[in-house]
């Protein structure tokens, strides 16, 4: 016995074959998709990508990677967290951060002026992963975006009936989608006596009210900010501010608010805003919230943010995913989509600055799958990581033939059918894995049903045969699965 | 006007901002893929997906990079081809090169010894790039593997099955099957007087028959791999076989062949595969051929390769793609597909060297997509790159929240629908959007139809307009464009 844990531990240890000893993991931050992430990923994609279809948008691709100059000096600070590759000669290449700058890069360096197309695709950032709350160095962006020189707000508009679309159909639970615009948030700092050289950084730090109390914006505003104390609570004033069209129409008449050009632009393109929205009959989870500020620098117009609000079992996940810290789109704790309008991009890679407004979103895939993954989870329903309506089998030896004939037939009449790669398996094991791959159906051939022309077409879930003639068996099967 | 030119060209020169100059380009040998090329890229994915479903493969993912150690010794000399990222601080990374591998990776790590799984992703190699070709250093591949011990044959005559499906699915044009056996070629080797530690390079002399005359590859293997002439006769007389099962059991019974235990394990092999694909009904484009030898090392059994054989417009496209060199897959000129056995890869993974016997086949997607691409541009038809339905539009000015209203009303009965983004756009340049869009109806507004509770709609190719009353518009909408 001793022998045997002594020999066991020698396998353990690497064998005798002094095999050079791999590391098995996936890189940090990053992970492996299983069938069952696949099968729920790619559920959640097809709800999405049928909503941007809906919506009449386009599709394209990029490349994983840029060069190393087309990123620089887009993401401020966090340009620390881009992965560059090795200089193997050529050209110096970087990972893409985000979607966003690679499709202001496409439309610059093709001329495009009008398109409206999502991009679902990887992008890479060398964060602290923190993967059991959902954070990743590799994750999917799912963004839609418009752009083209148009009205103002319709674009915009859609966008935010697009994040009520997607939301609602996913069912994760009750939404608020918060809005602002960048001009009321400049025109604020401006008539609260914030000066000008200090706008971004303010605005950084109103964007923490989604996770620090008041008193702690407020005191970061004047101790570390330097801020006026005065001016930091006239700004705490207004960004207590939640409405709808009546609180643009308010601000609008507010004394000092009315005295900025720029508040005022915004404050007027939120009231038609809202108008829009209530054509598309998505007021009831709009706000249009004072204390949203949203990160980028990129913005230049409205700005919008969705969270999820219930509580329950799924925000308790959605809330483990960000809890304390920002969401991989650089969006607060429980968002799952945000964006805005960012007319100065594009004219930042065109030689000749020409501009192209645009506005766009981005859904917050990763926390959608973990939340989906979850409720998976939690729910008594397996996820099914095949489509395949019906297993070929028999209880008989020595049909191995009979069965991959059937099979070919099967799938060349179109119908999703598996064989096991056994000469004579035992038909206990078959229908085993159609139990455990939620196969619903059993094409059983035996001796007598070759006789007969006909096949047994067994139900798994009921264990009813009955015999099906080998001519109406397609027909059988499609009827049978129709809603697969 | 000499004052007009030379404003014009400091324009050109950057304009008078003194902006910084960006490259406006991708990373050598890659390319944006456009709305166009994505819409054909989605239409050959959708047949290749439906068919790996159909025969109830699962879906996995893995990162785009793995650790370096991971990649490291697979790949033999075009190692020198992998993408490294720079060292940043902690793990050194590389691109994936192909699938294959991480495939292997994620079975040792994640003890899977069963499993029919599909992977459609991106991988990089820093080749020389022939990108008017369709040789690029970012390319799909597109793999179905079937990993697990089964019984001899099945799951290998199955990856054959499925080269056919899509082949003639994706109506390319008559296509071949070659087949061989590393085992076969290894025993041929052997009887034909190759020493042991010459198989390898000779089996690489011998993979290039497929774009040389065998009198150049007879003198590479006498002249610069030092074989004796004798030897390369004889191998010349066996790689000039071609045939079916009749083959396998001719050289079962060869004199010199049949001292091979190694041949003889692969032909009999060679006849099981061709009796399950007689049961398949393909054996009308798979020839056993002696000449294919295929480059990479890990193959241990069957191997094959698809190669499109027609003369005409497609074939000229696919010559062109691969004239003279290998293709993306490592596989020679006209090749679609191509793949094989490798039982050993997965052992290299594993602390205990467990094998899992693994079969799979690679989809050559990027010729796919080129001779698709090139199919496209010389049809009549347009490729659509959205699907909308149709057009909300109006004649009249004034009517814009009336056409807002109309399309949340069509897009939450799940009509793809799509309104201009402008106050008042002027009919014919929404009838033109359809047009150059594809979309085949448009619903218009005017007062008088708001009156009547109707839409005039119009059919956009026969210019057909008919009043249908509101209630009605989605049915009949959809009964209109079923077929889209």
């Amino acid at each position: 016995e001793e022998v045997a844990k002594l020999l066991e531990l020698k396998a353990q240890l690497g064998g005798d074959e002094g095999r050079h000893q791999f590391t098995l993991k996936t890189a940090k931050g990053t992970r492996d998709y299983n069938p069952k992430q696949m099968a729920i990923r790619e559920k959640v994609f097809n709800t999405i990508i049928s909503c941007f279809k809906r919506h009449g948008a386009e599709n394209i691709d990029t490349p994983v990677f840029e060069l190393k100059e087309t990123l620089t000096g887009k993401y401020g600070e966090d340009s620390k967290l881009i992965y560059d590759l090795k200089d193997q000669g050529g050209e110096l290449l970087s990972l893409r951060y985000d979607l966003t700058v690679p499709f202001a890069r496409y439309l610059a360096m093709n001329k495009v002026t009008n398109i409206k197309r999502y991009h679902i695709a990887k992008v890479y950032r060398r964060d602290n992963p923190a993967m059991t709350r959902g954070r990743y160095r590799e994750f999917y962006q799912c963004d839609f975006d418009i752009a083209g020189q148009y009205d103002p707000m319709i674009p915009d508009a859609e966008c935010l009936k697009i994040v009520h679309e997607i939301l609602s159909e996913l069912e994760l639970g009750d939404f608020r989608i918060k809005v602002n615009d960048r001009r009321i948030l400049d025109g604020m700092f401006a008539v609260c006596g914030v000066p000008d050289d200090k706008f971004r950084t303010i605005c950084s730090t109103v964007d923490k009210l989604d996770k620090m109390s008041w008193e702690d914006v407020r005191s970061e505003m004047v101790k570390e900010k330097g801020l006026s104390e005065e001016a930091a609570d006239q700004i705490g004033q207004y960004v207590s501010l939640q409405g709808g069209m009546d609180l643009a129409e308010r601000l609008l008449q507010d004394a000092k608010m009315s005295q900025s050009k720029q508040a005022c632009a915004g404050l007027t393109d939120m009231k038609q805003l809202f108008s829009y929205l209530q054509l598309f009959q998505v007021t009831d989870k709009v706000v249009f919230d004072l204390s949203l500020a949203r990160g980028l620098d990129y913005y230049t117009g409205v700005i919008y943010e969705a969270i999820l609000t219930q509580t329950g079992p799924v925000p308790v996940a959605a809330a483990q995913n960000g809890a304390g810290e920002k969401a991989e789109e650089g969006v607060s704790v429980g968002s799952v989509a945000g964006g805005g309008r960012y007319d100065g991009l594009v004219g930042m890679f065109d030689p000749k600055g020409r501009k192209v407004p645009c506005v766009g979103v981005s859904i917050g895939i990763e926390r959608v799958f973990s939340i989906m993954e979850q409720k998976a989870e939690a729910s008594a329903e397996k996820v099914r990581t095949t489509e395949t309506q019906v297993m070929v089998a028999s209880a008989q030896k020595n049909l191995l033939e009979e069965r991959l004939r059937l099979t070919a037939e099967l799938w060349n009449a179109g119908i999703k059918a598996e064989v096991m790669y056994k000469r004579n398996p035992k038909l206990l094991s078959q229908l085993q894995h159609c139990e455990d791959s939620g196969i619903p159906l059993v094409a059983i051939l035996g001796e007598q049903e070759l006789k007969d022309g006909v096949v047994k077409l067994r139900t798994v879930h009921s264990r009813e045969e009955i015999d099906v003639s080998r001519a109406e068996l397609v027909e059988e099967i499609k009827r049978r699965t129709s809603d697969v």
